[in-house]
């Protein structure tokens, strides 16, 4: 099973700065903990602070994935673009948010994504993506 | 480890009606197969349909339970007493729906227990429950 | 014909209180009459002024009656579970309100449950549950 | 007893078009089934498209009838001189909604007569209409 | 100099109906004493219930008269299509309203009209309109 | 082919006023261009400053005509029976607005016309007319 | 007779400055036509840049004048404190502001005073205050 | 005199947690020093998580006390159907909130209970009981 | 102990106007009244009707006094300066209003200086004062 | 004559996905025929999924074409840089949207590049492309 | 060159209270650095809570002063008086606050006078006033 | 000490576009002014029109530099992801416009990015990089 992990805007800083928040794990660390925990997945990665660049690969890992972890970062509040990306493609999508957007600004409590996505994860922290892996995981056999 | 599912109004009727939304399953049904998939678990059940019953219950669990998987239904998005009890008590909840509430009806994209939850969960069906109870099962290791 | 009738909060104040908004007959008086006016349909009774007993109450009907006739009170305006729970059942539900909903305070123009229900009948007075009940009795046969 | 019918824009197509929603029968066919279901009362039937024709019909009604039974149309939410007009007169008028206007767009859900109504009746179709002259046959005796 | 009275829907109303707010002189009565208080001033006058009339009388104003005096009543505030006429027109326009149409409901507090009229009168009585002529008596000479 | 041009209120002023915005040419001198440049289309025209005139040619437009451009003026932004009009025929209809309303008032960025119609043409002046019309004379070839 | 002009901030600047829409008249100079104009009526004026100040006046002239012509400037779209002083005195204001408060910033169309006025002029340059004290001065007899 | 204390959902939790917020004293033993600083006044006490159990407990002070002392809680800021309880009753009501709602979350700015009461009291901590509790005493006499 | 009352604009006029609302008596024989029941606080007064000179005068509270009661009517809802200052000083303020600002204009719903103020009082007319001045007495003890 | 169509966030996959909305075509085949219909104009075509990349575009469009056809996909209800760089440019630039947009969700009603327009074009699908084509066209003779 | 600063209310507090907010240096103490640092200007120096006394000063400066750099404090957000003062004089005014307006509470994020302003500065703390000078300073050359 | 000027979209054009506005000076002329006026201050430049690559240059300008001057021009309004990046990074940021935000469309008024900024300058012209730069100059002694 493969399954595209794809990150945006300020998430290449994670372990690096505001560590309070986000803490001090940086997520290339973080990836290769989720290569051991699902050995039957193989995980792409990718990141870009570029609104489009997430777009391009929304569309490429459509052919080639099973399924997407996505952070839209920044993005998920005001991105029509990837929303509609998400939209147009057949492959699961799954949001995911180190923070509980909806505990933060009001302006982050919008999400121009989730409405195409398979489901949505908010506030786990980076244990997000490993229950996003998770469902995709279980998703092979009847839940 | 002991861990309180909650389930709000509605939800009794999991498995009978709307079965296109929800699916044909039963929550007794569901609820039993968690338990085979989290031996190290010991779940226990709640559901009403009165939104004051769910606060009392949440002041019960805080001192039976290490965590609480909480369902609120409609109260979700008009009950400032079930936020307020949430915000109140020290055990950890983590928030389901099944449906993905962001791709609803306006008044459903508001979430009055979010910002005092652990996490929050959307849109997996009721693969959410599981996701919610991997994530207090991960939680005694390090994650 | 077996037709529920449901009344939310403060409506067992009937004929008690405020008499010049909703005069001065209690609605146990008004449901004899109704008997006498529809002798072919059976009604049944019940108020609250507990918002999740009128769900566990709507899903009782669900199975024991071809009708139902609520008025929700102040539960109207602000009950998204009252909503789900006229949208779960599949026995047509006709909202009555004594007054004119429209033509009061601005956070009473909004019926979370208007949507869910076969028809709206606001501001004649207890004559509308005597309208509600003639829908029912008419649609016995064509219309 | 004399009550006047007032239809505005577009409900001249009535059984004509889009009769997915409101069925494939004209008013005219209606209007003859009302004559025979309230023998007692004297039906006098107007429709126009143009708002000020309404208006002027209300006028009229007023000196002419005992109740008029009012289906705005689109005018409904827009039309502050309906509405002022119907608060003008002294006869009561109920207002009726073919489809539940509740349940539809939001610019539907405004009504700038019902406050100036003696009540409001949506979403039961032509039953509607039946319904408002029961009120009117009814009224005649106490209720 | 010639001056057009244009009055829109429900103010061929005055002096018969709703007496307490709009007084009980018809405006027929009123205009009599206009011609006596304004021997210099030529009125012509119009009453329409239908927007689009008064839209056409504006049209016909502007190339007949010297000035317009309009109540355009309830179409005041709805009403984009009298507003640009009002705009097209090269003759100028003082608005009149017998109430004071900023202490009604608020839906009253909008006049798309006014933005292009010399001038707005609001609250005065029938006295609204005498100020009006008397404005364009004045601006004969300096002011 | 036979094309019916609707124009609402004030459009009757086209080349006489306010030139600098609309223009020096009237209507029927465009129109006839119209005919020179579609030899293949039978153009029928209409104009009214009345709003539910405006609806009763589109009902007789809709079994007279194989598509409809209309400019609704001021209505556009107003009148939701227009809309329920457009809806309601079989007919497409183009809307046509000279000025580009999106660059113009708030009030004038609301289109209830719209969502109902084949397509929508702003700011063109009166060459949208002519795209319009080059829009039914390509449809009846693949496009 | 008495009447009381009150001007509030920057009204001391006309006749100096932004002559393009004041117009290069100071007001005491207006304030001699008037009592030209105006035998009848003793004015007496007052001109202040403090909100506070205006409010004593407002209170002082409910004892010593027989109306109040009033233009608040800036203080009429903010000011709860000059509004309430209107409502709390028993002599009649007259609201007048040069420009049509309408037709400019949003900010302005509001009126916290008109409510409580006898009516309100806008948009007739220095000319508003002749109608208000021509309202006055016609009032000593019918009108 | 018998006043009624009713306090709302999570009240139950006082003392118990958060303390830093609501301090560290039970209600119970708040209630005690009541009892000691009015000797003169008869309290009874009532306290549910349960909306319409709050309504019920109204329903019954109404006919049983002379005062009602409420804090709703969550439900201050959702409650139509308390706020129509308060409005029913006779009773006077006299509002609590321990901390200042309107320096807290904007939801929580709103009161529907407000406008049916006597007065309100926000931000006075246990001491607003105390203070409420005054007020009856105090309108025993002239104050 | 020393306490200040600060009344801001119109309250001047308490006893004298509008005594519906505010009643027939005025604030400095309610003083009187206050320093008889609290023998052991000295009371200082101030009232202006303009804005910054109730700045001024909290300004110079907070250096002499041990407590503020302020009524800021109108400045209330509108005054950031007020509010400021309050914020700024450390004197304890408690706001008190002699009307229930929440059930009058929506305008009125707002209070700018709630929160930054000890507690604030609504709606029991004077009595609010002394309720105010309670607290103050009775936090030198234990409450 | 040189024109540059620009199409912006996911037109890419025009084609291959969502064909029920968007169709069967791609636009490389599109723009073939557009060559064919308008052998006048010499297109140049591109498209990117980077907001910034399309302000590029629009730059050097300025100075190498007389016209440009512009779909900017989602970037057209958020792209503040997108309208900034059309108003920025001389060339005149057509807005053109595939399906309504005014049809579709609330956040895509608005175009920030529509006021900098010469004219939009909504919902023709494909073929609005050409009429924007035969817009330019025209324009090279009086029209 | 003369540069009146304009200072608003509880300015006069700077260096005594809140100084974790606005630091420990009182006003006085500034503008003796100020005129250090700017040999070549001649500072006058106002400050007052009273907001007519602000537009009182503006006049004044007007013709004494070659620049104003104001920070009008709390009267920022609603004073439309001083904003129109700013606006009715010709000379350039800086608008300065201490504090990053922008960064706080919502009513601090709007500014009636920065319109009306040659620019504004927010959040330099004192350093702004000096970068204000600088602006002047400056301007007398090219830049 | 090393300051780093970000530009963002459409900057590219100052001094070859929108002249009237923007004035007829490059930025690279300007630069090598401030490069003149600040002889201790070593600037780099960095322009983009992509939102992303903004992102990724703060975070490199993080480590290389000792402040920040940034116009984000068209994204400072949209983009909460240059907005977390300012956040993200330690370097102090200041933000400039050319012209006056605040004075300009509703959608300009909201700036994304100035909360996390040291200060905001708006309105300037170019002087507005001046007055940063002279910020951090000042900045290395006490101001």
């Amino acid at each position: 099973m493969r399954v595209a992990i794809i990150n945006g805007p300020n998430l290449n800083l994670l372990g690096s700065r505001e560590k309070d928040i986000y803490g001090g794990e940086s997520f290339e660390d973080y990836l290769e903990k989720l290569g051991v925990w699902f050995p039957d997945i193989r995980f792409s990665y990718f990141q870009s602070n570029i609104e489009g660049e997430l777009v391009n690969y929304l569309h490429k890992a459509a052919s080639e994935c099973d399924g997407v972890i996505m952070n839209a970062g920044g993005y998920t509040h005001t991105s029509v673009a990837i929303g509609d990306a998400v939209k147009a493609i057949d492959v699961p999508v799954v949001e995911v948010h180190i923070s509980n957007i909806l505990a933060r600004e009001d302006y982050r409590h919008i999400s121009l994504i989730a409405p195409a996505c398979r489901g949505s994860l908010f506030g786990f922290g980076l244990a997000g993506y490993r229950l996003a892996a998770e469902y995709f995981s279980n998703s092979k056999d009847s839940n």
